[in-house]
């Protein structure tokens, strides 16, 4: 029987209060104990990662709690319970399914009287197909000629996935010869968003995919009318251009105004669509679909690793239950995502959505305000450049903040230059490595202005190189991770209830029906 | 006399501590006094803008002791001693002058035996008379064709904010027909980056800028020989397509390899170095020097503005100090930038350099410890992408985070189309608007999923257009705010010793004296 209890109920919760000033990591760190805890606390992941916990504050003692937090909290069990198809999704009474697009986890699942395993592969069979059409030639424009890039218009999930994904493996796709096509992005209502994306790109040789589940997305519906309008008046006929990834039961799904239509439904929610049509269509066209068939095996690999009881053996049910203890115990309220990787440019902007959307909310499941604080701030750059921007404030500003490290053994294109006895991707990860270590023992010095306090917890997780299966298991990794961490907190991690008062009142402006302070600032932006 | 006081020890901060529960947004922005507070709390700025802090949680018995504040910590002849010359980064003994890029606000400034103002209006002129030169052909590559694009390598704030500055007016140039290059930014040393930017323009004619005040830095000296080997293999002098940003002193400053250099000195900091040759060289190059001079006298008009000793007509001033009163008095730890409009994409990233890398801070400008919190962590993405991300967290996560937006009333390209009866700008316009007020006033709902506490504050900075002016007083504003909130702390908000530890240790990582966990580590990334 599973119990969906608030985590402050639990006896966990009482242990870890009394495990706050366990660990000092500048001293656990110093000498060979630091080496130690290096090669000890370190968890293997698929497709060549690992997660290395050795910089967090944490001991044999704190995992001991946070490994009997882990099963009170029933975090195997509920996890089962998704993949399993079980309405996780309480709120909206929805089954929870993303795994399902990248692997069968548990028991077969059915919904809306179809096997949901069978229905996402065959999308993915359906959009590779296509995919393979478009770069044979067999699928070209109205003249008779090729299609050389691909836009994506959706906001969201639809988009911050698809581009961080995109932009990752983009440069890897150019040198290992699987790229095929260029691929853009219109998210943003701003009218110049779309303007600039289309001044850009060669529009007769584009094809469009407008993305949103419902089809009432009034951002993407805005932006494929002002697509519409920009291929009409160069003289071109739309629906030889787009494309629509959406679900059955939308309007979209059977319009003569789209070349075909692809479906994805609702217990995927937005965020964690990257590895459904949403990411599928995009990154199969980009890639090719054996590229995007490797991604979805390592997420799938990751997602049984995240099925472990062990925590040890468990990164992405660690990595939450560390994030917990930081957060609710030792009482960080912010979190930075530092790739050194410059393909993971927006890598920190989708897990920024993933995990502020999913656990940044106030009641439990059953809609009870909770007692204690959620979901952390998540924010991000790409190392080094980071470390020339906000990293004085990581190192020496008041407030301690946890920080995900990302690196590569190699780097995806291979061109390099060596300077000063070492190459550019050496420098890398020296200072991956030099900073680590910064942050946990700092340095002391009779200047204070030149004084490190260190005991600044972080972890990484390091692989071989960023290819298209080490980016599946990092997704997957994540998006396991916010899932736990829902469950230890008792939260429903797939509504976004807090997106629709903005919506309400934008509705209310654009009518002319306001009043008060809503009226005021209307007019001052000339609404 | 100026007294560089602690904040905790003026009485100004005992006065705060007692108006901690002064204002309920929810009661206050309800009906009439809302629309009075849109009103009256708003402050023009220059070149069209204005700061509106209605839905901040201040009134007047709040922004009474905010103005005792400002009084008490001398802010105004604080700047007046900066821009008056004196030695205010006292760690590295040194006067502090971008504000003398862009005008003469107070006494003449000698230093280095030269009058300031000039070297820095000599500098524009010479990379005016440069830019124009190659936009008029006379200044070609080696086959005497004309160069199309531009390339700056360069990192931290010779990165961020020219990058910045550059998106943010690109499209506007496009339209207004003042675009005269393309500009590209190399910035990480990780290889890709260098690499994917170099395949991605036409290197023949391309000028390279590198700026390192130094002369010294790895990532940007290690990316420069990357494009001197880049332009030797497809047989092109690289000194025929260099030319260096950097300070008279530094290495780089007289040498062949470049066509020619430009000059910055010690007293303009890295990210405040956008209106010096650091953001002048490439801006000029892209888009003309009348439009580089056009944001300099945006810039120019708020640093005037930010004189006024009234905190109710000094934009910046107040900003600063309602920061310090929701950092300090309210126990807001994270600040979230969001600028409506697309072009503004990157300035959220270049405000977090500003503002963590200037206030990340534990000591004060003596070198010792303060006993209160300083510099907020600052993320932020442009609306409306973020509302479809991380707003559910906004609005209904457990913590406060205050808000900056910025809106402008109309778009930089002017394409636009009409659905369901508005425009896209429209759309843009009323969901800031709806925004605000919903994160103000919240809304009451009997199931607890649907609830919005309100009682979420932000301000707003509005324009007309964002227009190189505009631009410019934007950046000024939040740098003068940036440096008033270092004067409240008492920091030295001009150096940044949190930056050298971390590059020390990756020094002995790259030369193999390593030891302990940082052995074990770069074993790890096999270093």
């Amino acid at each position: 029987m599973i119990a969906w209890t608030n985590f402050d109920k639990l006896n966990a919760y009482k242990t870890l209060q009394g495990l706050k000033s366990q660990v000092e990591l500048k001293s656990v760190m110093a000498g060979e104990n630091g080496a130690k805890r290096v090669a000890q606390y370190c968890v293997p992941m698929s497709s060549g990662l690992a997660y290395n916990y050795a910089a967090k504050q944490v001991d044999d003692t704190v995992l001991d709690a946070l490994a009997a937090l882990a099963e009170e909290a029933q975090l195997a069990d509920k996890y089962a319970a998704l993949y399993n198809g079980e309405v996780i999704n309480t709120g909206e009474k929805r089954l929870v399914l993303h795994q399902l697009t990248r692997g069968q986890l548990g028991d077969a699942v059915t919904a809306d009287g179809v096997n949901k395993r069978d229905f996402y592969v065959k999308q993915q069979e359906r959009i590779a197909e296509f995919a393979k059409k478009v770069h044979a030639g067999e699928i070209v424009n109205e003249k008779g000629e090729k299609f050389t890039s691909v836009v994506q218009i959706g906001i969201g999930g639809s988009d911050l996935g698809p581009r961080a994904m995109y932009l990752a493996l983009e440069n890897w796709a150019k040198v290992n010869g699987t790229f095929k096509m260029e691929a853009h992005f219109i998210s943003n209502v701003d009218p110049d968003d779309a303007a600039a994306v289309l001044a850009g790109v060669d529009v007769a040789h584009s094809i469009f995919i407008l993305v949103s589940k419902s089809g009432t997305t009034l951002e993407t519906l805005t932006n494929e009318s002002f697509v519409k309008d920009a291929l009409k008046k160069a003289g071109l006929d739309a629906s030889k251009h787009m494309i629509a990834v959406t679900s059955e039961t939308s309007p979209l799904a059977k319009s003569a105004d789209y070349l075909d239509a692809f479906f994805m439904d609702d217990y995927i929610g937005g965020r964690y669509s990257s590895t459904s049509s949403v990411g599928g269509a995009v990154l199969s066209l980009a890639f090719g679909p054996d590229v995007f068939a490797r991604f979805l095996a390592g997420a799938a690999a990751e997602d049984k690793n995240a099925k472990n009881t062990d925590i040890r053996k468990n990164p992405a049910m660690l990595d939450a239950l560390i994030g917990v203890y930081e957060r609710n115990i030792l009482g960080y309220g912010t979190t930075a995502v530092l790739p050194y990787s410059q393909a993971l440019s927006r890598f920190p902007a989708h897990l920024q959505q993933l995990d502020m959307e999913s656990n940044g909310k106030s009641v439990n499941r059953f809609g009870e305000k909770v007692d204690y604080v959620t979901g952390p701030v998540i924010f991000g750059e790409p190392g080094t450049n980071g470390q020339h921007s906000f990293y004085q404030l990581l190192h020496q500003g008041t407030d301690i903040i946890p920080l995900q490290f990302v690196g590569f053994r190699k780097s995806q294109m291979a061109t390099d230059v060596v300077i000063e006895d070492s190459t550019s991707q050496q420098k890398l990860c020296a200072n991956v490595v030099a900073q680590i270590m910064a942050f946990a023992c700092g340095k002391d010095d009779e200047n204070a202005n030149k004084y490190f306090a260190g005991n600044r917890p972080s972890s990484i997780i390091v692989g071989d190189q960023l290819t298209p299966e080490a980016l599946g298991a990092l997704l997957a990794h994540f998006e396991n991770k916010v899932m736990f961490q829902g469950f230890i907190w008792n939260l429903n991690s797939f509504d976004q209830e807090g997106v629709q008062l903005g919506k309400k009142l934008a509705k209310k402006v654009l009518a002319g029906d306001t009043d008060g302070a809503l009226a005021a600032y209307a007019k001052l932006l000339n609404i």
